[in-house]
């Protein structure tokens, strides 16, 4: 690179360079022992730090602050300490690996850190700290083709909006145009949306691996916002209503229906008739996590006439299988599973997923529901992932197991419904 | 919708709730006179609002703060009022019509409002609202086809990292396989990143329109991250440098180069091998805004045997034409208009754009380049954007300006170089 006239030069960078060096927050590093800056920070920004033992060490600027707590969502929440120079600091006890949320909280308010990447978590753009995983490379991009992830609108009779999704092509995708691919709906949990898979939950990266290694077969994820309202509903107004009121599971039942139908009547129709999909329920999957796994299981139940793989990350079945009572597998589900070799033939693929750290109650129920499907005798896989939380890591792992399972040939199962 | 067994339904969903809850602020509105939510606010949140004569009321729960401030970046900067049930409240005097930067200062500590969908500026996941601008549909989704944003991976051998950028494909990209189409290089300012052309320049909507309506050619726009280091480099450590010193300057240099390399020796080659593009000069547009711009100007003059088309937005040429000189035309910009019938036959196109508003040194640099650019016989558009400061609203009506200016035919001028 040359440089036409320095002189000039000097004077317009000085313009801009206030602006740029605040981009370049390397350039303040100060050495801190073994924490090294979180992957999931922005930019150069120097907190938070992650050590070789897992903890996490929190720096946050509030000079003039009383009180500052941080609060990991799956972690420890503390008062944390000032410093000196108007710094707030705190180190965590070692953390599982993975993705972990949290917040600040500065005399009452309930911010994001700045130095950290944003994800929506929560209901909002909340900040997050990556811990690595010793030897987990799966989620990583790797010296491998990657897919790409498109950002697509389209446009929704039922809600009466352009709605956002994302969806991942596979690497060969382009170079291969008369290939068909099948699809997986891939949905997020309350309070987050679309973007989750991918920022949060590195799908695309997951994919990307598996492909490369032959472990999974190359198609389409397609992660859709799980929050919708019809054309003709007005905003639900909940004021003064209590914790589940009949009000509000109304508005509850009102958001999944519509989404049901978005998705059915909408989203799908939309991705088969825009990508190279292969469009028969043979080769269509539904997962998702938490509330995702929620609707995984309302819709693909309603709908098995379009899904033959069904997973549930972290919640899925649980809806069912609550309260202390054993969920009733013969007469539930749409009376579904009530002959389970028919079920089997027609479902390929039943997929329960639990975190070992995730509260008792999400453990018992999912522990629970399967059990109940062994007694049943409904084949399915039961996936626990050792030590995480209802978090990230967890999901990232279930879709590490699930993915390779899809669109496998079923030698012993019928081809069709 | 069916509900199989609403009995234990009920368990379930109590389950994930709350999460949903949170999700569904709407439940909570209130009513605020002529306010309405912004249209940049994720998901229900009810604030910030916007009024009809263009106010902004924040609303921000602080409850136990000392002193609130808010702060428009291109604004309002004021301290604000504490109500009695703990939320800080404050009303703007009427604002230009754009996306605006703010941030929220609780004691101190400079935080992002939750209500607000981030946006990466200022180098970090910032806040901004939306004031709607009357009758201004061009940059809004509109009842058209839709291209696709492609998250892309790149390996670049400048740097040895694997690299993020952002590319629209045209809506018929995927169904006209024999197509190849020309490409917009397109780079953010400083402290934001690949994200902010689409997130806060909505150019996916604004070329979609242009599209649409027949007033741009279809093509492909490139927006590339633009801080790069080398390899071989170590992070600049500039503690204690004061600004302008010759280590800040060599470490901004040093950046801008290797993005350079890296643009021009890895993002380009990649993009030409994985997408339809016609790859030839003719067919290559490069445009940025403030330092995006200058990256523009650096990059197309070190390299016009790759660029014909060049636009700078709100900075571009100012790196030449400040400290009250003129800029030398003839001699400066590597000789390259020293003899402007030449330079106008190589060049397709010279734009250079600011808004009114701006800070009066930007403004007077630019109106100072576009008089010697006049002075010297350079062809060349100078676009001002009427009442908008150093902001997006300014940079959306520079794209809507300046793309349907490209890969036009150029009846008068050789195709080639």
């Amino acid at each position: 690179m040359h440089y036409y006239n320095d002189d000039r030069r000097k004077a317009g960078m000085r313009l801009i360079g206030f602006a740029l060096l605040v981009a370049m927050g390397c350039c303040f590093a100060e050495d801190s022992g073994d924490f090294k800056p979180a992957t999931s920070n922005v930019l150069d920004a120097q907190y938070p730090r992650v050590d070789g033992s897992s903890r996490v060490q929190i720096r946050f600027k509030a000079p003039d602050a009383s009180k500052v707590r941080v609060n990991f969502w799956s972690g420890p929440k503390a008062d944390i300490d000032k410093q000196p120079d108007g710094f707030w600091t705190f180190i965590t006890p070692p953390m599982a690996p993975g993705l972990h949320y949290y917040t600040v909280i500065v005399d009452g308010a309930e911010v994001s850190d700045p130095g950290s990447t944003a994800y929506f978590g929560g209901s909002k753009w909340a900040s997050a700290v990556e811990v690595p995983e010793a030897g987990a490379t799966y989620y990583s991009p790797q010296s491998v083709p990657h897919g790409e992830v498109r950002e697509i609108w389209y446009h929704s009779n039922v809600t009466g909006t352009w709605r956002h999704a994302l969806v991942y092509t596979p690497p060969e995708y382009d170079t291969q145009p008369k290939q068909r691919y099948p699809v997986l709906y891939l949905q997020h949990g309350a309070g987050e949306d679309e973007s989750g898979w991918t920022r949060q939950g590195k799908a695309n990266f997951i994919l990307d691996n598996l492909i490369a290694s032959g472990k999974a077969k190359p198609m389409i994820i397609v992660m859709a916002n799980g929050y919708a309202r019809r054309a003709d509903q007005p905003a639900p107004n909940l004021a003064g209503k209590p914790f589940g009121s009949p009000e509000m599971r109304k508005a509850m039942q009102d958001m999944m229906s519509a989404f049901e139908d978005d998705m059915t009547q909408a989203l799908i129709p939309f991705i088969d008739s825009t990508f190279r999909t292969s469009s028969d329920r043979d080769h269509r999957a539904m997962a998702g996590l938490s509330m995702g796994g929620m609707q995984t299981f309302h819709i693909t139940f309603d709908h098995l006439e379009l899904f033959s793989y069904i997973g549930g990350f972290s919640g899925a079945m649980n809806v069912f299988a609550t309260g202390g009572q054993k969920p009733d597998i013969k007469t539930g589900f749409n009376g579904a599973m009530a002959d389970p070799d028919a079920f089997s033939k027609r479902v390929h693929l039943l997929w329960v997923g639990v975190g070992t750290n995730e509260p008792e109650r999400m453990k018992q129920g999912l522990e629970q529901l399967h059990a109940s499907l062994d007694e049943a005798k409904i084949q399915h896989v039961f996936y626990e992932s050792p030590g995480t939380d209802h978090e990230w890591q967890t999901w990232r792992r279930d879709l590490n197991d699930f993915a390779p399972r899809l669109f496998q040939p079923h030698s012993d199962k019928a081809a069709t419904p």
